[in-house]
């Protein structure tokens, strides 16, 4: 069925139709493997990102469209679900769904892909659907990606790593080899690697698991694809924190999953907000939720279990920085609470040691482990075996625990070096001590636009990334991430007198903008 | 639709239809994103994965199948053909389909695989159906993922390597790493390594590509894997060399796509015998095919390009081994004859260098660069940098090219040497000298099994896959891989008297089983 859409603009009359020209035509194809419903997001989604439905302009009503096209009312709206969890569109159902007016940056960059998809097109070749959606989710939010410079989050002491141990021990290994080194490795990856790894996770985070449970992947990014690729079908709801951390809603858009954001409140992810039972699996970051910090209470995280085993769900614990707590009682892990192998654990080494190690793992059921390791070979076959090595012997040897302990010290006078200096903006910027972790929120003013600061803040040289970037359809004040573990007290001093100009220029810059259009 | 299937027993009249009990169920799902056509064969793996369908046990035909289930007979024969295509069942349509005799050895992987599905849903848990197939696809015929021993191909000459020059490449890094290469990465690698690639594959290789379009990955799997989920959906048809490589298999059917196996011949893959327009991609290995060690002659070349320009479709030219050429015009890579962007190439440092470096990398057409970059940061980011930079300064410094050249002079000893104790075989195994490469294919007697050889040697110690492991609907007369790449004339002479007793044993084990039978 191939159905010509009409575009109905904002009127002065709030409810009328305007029929104008049709400006697209939306195909959906019963006999195709992509449900319905995401045929019909990708057809509107194209259709925004095109210009062909602009911003402000009205969505036909969920009934008339179901009726136009001849599908089912609840496709239309999982559709339309979809596009306002993405912020595409908004409004709420009943009262009419118009194209978002500001439209995040990161559509701006699906709007490349989007173009550049019709630029193969037209010269005879495509992209899979799947590589369309896969190639549309940015997996970050930082503005370069290789630049590390204030208050980039994520970021450790780089400065402050052990490089003269870790230098030595990777000498000792490449200058005479272990054969079994250098050929082909196991995909679950180097034991010796993953008993060092079972012991620490059992000492320092409760986790439950034998050596063979754990699973050696390059980074916790890989963690998320294979989880994604081997839980869910495309189509699958999946339950995310909102806001919450883009490299996993990369990965979970990216397997065609569809995304439900829930809300995070101070005891974290509330899962008894999820309407839809019919979801595969939950992401979360119990430990110090991603980017607000907070750590999921107890009656949460045992709520989270309980329901999980109700609704035949899979748990994905994300436990990314977990190493860093400098308050409060430290949670066991879910994953150690949870007695029905329901808790996919992942961790990674890039917090802790350093990010371009590319070395993360997970935990999994035992049951599970056959079919991660099969995925894990099939997406790249196993990890650098030497550097396996290298990382087995920092930890066994000694050096692992005491980097984390030392930094822990320091990150704890970071944070408070970074209060300090928010303390100096005078209430511009506004935080709360946090318990854990590597960052803080720093709250903006009610009146900015934490995009628009962002921006001003990295063309002062200084990365900050909006909150915002990090929201799907729960929308919050504006803020900050200030990440503070890899900067000196010399450099968020700097940092903070371009974020405060950065703030004001942001507001004389909007201030002019109203005035002229007041002017008009 | 729920319709109970019979099983159909060979009987001795040979088309009689013997009404056993209803032993299955397949539920084919008119909504699901699943294809028809794909349910149905999942159905019946799962069936004789189970053993509800055991050894020889006659299918209905297309005709009935179709009658039976209310779908077109088409959906039935794509199902039919995939099965016939991996090996589960035999015979060819009209007369009559049989659940084959002989299940291959990566069967039984698939069984396991199975049985664990089984239990995961008993527990209330499942896997995705992507996962279902992602998990059961091995991407290796080895016996041991670890273990490097004569005649495992693909191993190259760890001794050789000059780990003096690597070790000390390394300590320049790691004791004063730059800044830099600690953090974050690019996902599309570190910018001098794509430099340094691009001169050398224009160079070598006759590569036409600009820095920007290089793209790191680790290793030639993860490269595999990418173009897999970028290019192909589930359903779509995709062609491959029969025999070929399983890391590509595995790859795409890991991807959802249906495999459709081309016969090799002294010329490479024809692509003349492909009957299927429909096909998205083909993926070869035109200098040195993998396993049968051909190079692609250059007229099919131009016709395989000519035919993909026709149909739409996307060349994957996987480059795995170039560097090692002995004799003959060394061809100019596909990609470098190709003027429409079609051709997607993959090379490997797993060879030149070691496997366990894990560093691979694509070369893409400058519109495609965009997607792949995408992808391969929601894949897992980026490769680790530091390693990218030892990497990078191993070929700037000149150190890369000059072990190729030691590399090509060794193994061309090396073959000469193994076809040297192939000939001590006294005609028992044979070999033609290949032009280029790692391996030779060891042809066995005409009545030997060689995956029975296979297995006898491996328990003496050495490893020698089965030609056979690769085949897929074209079968051979029996053969072993013999990588000579990374033994020295000793071990190869223990290895040629151990694969000799193993062919012995093979022989007396059959016989003394073909005499058991007979005496019954």
């Amino acid at each position: 069925m191939k159905v010509p859409l009409q575009s109905h603009n904002r009127g002065p009359a709030p409810a009328q139709r305007v029929a104008s020209a049709p400006f697209t035509a939306i195909t959906l194809d019963d006999a195709s493997p992509v449900p319905l419903y995401r045929q019909l997001y990708d057809g509107l989604r194209e259709a925004i990102l095109r210009g062909q439905l602009g911003p402000g302009a009205r969505l036909p009503s969920t009934r008339d469209l179901a009726a136009e096209l001849g599908v089912s009312r609840n496709t239309v709206l999982n559709a339309f679900e979809q596009l306002l969890a993405e912020g595409y569109v908004e409004g709420q159902t009943g009262s009419g769904t118009y194209v978002s007016r500001a439209l995040p940056e990161e559509m701006l960059y699906a709007r490349q892909v989007a173009a550049r998809a019709q630029n193969l097109i037209t010269k005879g070749r495509h992209l899979s659907r799947r590589g369309s959606t896969l190639s549309s989710t940015p997996v970050s939010a930082a503005r370069s990606a290789a630049r590390t410079r204030p208050f980039r989050s994520g970021t450790p002491a780089l400065d402050a790593f052990p490089f003269e141990v870790w230098s030595h021990l990777a000498a000792r290994h490449w200058r005479r080899p272990q054969r079994d080194l250098l050929g082909y490795g196991e995909p679950a990856g180097y034991r010796r690697l993953r008993e060092a790894i079972a012991a620490y996770l059992g000492a320092a985070r409760a986790v439950c698991c034998a050596p063979e449970q754990v699973i050696i992947v390059a980074g916790a990014q890989q963690a998320l694809d294979l989880a994604a690729r081997l839980l869910l079908d495309p189509g699958d709801p999946v339950l995310i924190e909102d806001p919450g951390y883009l490299g996993a809603r990369a990965a979970f858009s990216g397997a065609g999953a569809r995304l439900v954001p829930l809300p995070v409140d101070d005891e974290g992810l509330d899962i008894l907000a999820a309407k839809d039972t019919r979801a595969r699996l939950v992401y979360v970051t119990p430990s110090h939720q991603y980017p607000l910090g907070v750590t999921m209470s107890l009656a949460r995280r045992l709520a989270l279990l309980k329901w999980a085993s109700r609704a035949g769900a899979w748990v994905l614990e994300d436990d990314y920085d977990s190493e860093y707590r400098y308050a409060g009682r430290p949670l066991a892990a879910l994953q150690g609470l949870d007695g029905e192998g329901r808790v996919i654990y992942l961790g990674t080494f890039s917090k802790v040691l350093f990010p371009s190690l590319r070395m993360g793992y997970l935990v999994v059921p035992p049951d599970m482990v056959e079919a991660f390791v099969a995925a894990r070979g099939v997406a790249g076959w196993y990890s650098p075996s030497v550097e396996q090595a290298i990382l087995a012997d920092f930890i066994a040897e000694g050096h692992f625990n005491r980097h984390i302990r030392r930094m822990r010290a320091l990150y704890a006078e970071r944070q408070a070096a970074l209060l300090c200096e928010i303390e100096l903006t005078g209430g511009l910027i506004q935080a709360r001590a946090a318990e854990a972790g590597m960052h803080l929120i720093g709250w903006l003013p009610e009146d900015l636009d934490d995009r628009a600061v962002s921006r001003e803040a990295a063309a002062l040289g200084v990365e900050a990334q909006p909150l915002s970037a990090f929201c799907l359809k729960h929308k919050r004040r504006g803020g900050l991430l200030l990440g503070y573990a890899g900067y000196d007290r010399q450099e968020m001093r700097e940092g903070r007198r371009k974020l405060v100009a950065a703030i004001n220029t942001t507001r004389k810059r909007r201030d002019t903008a109203m005035r002229a259009t007041e002017a008009r």
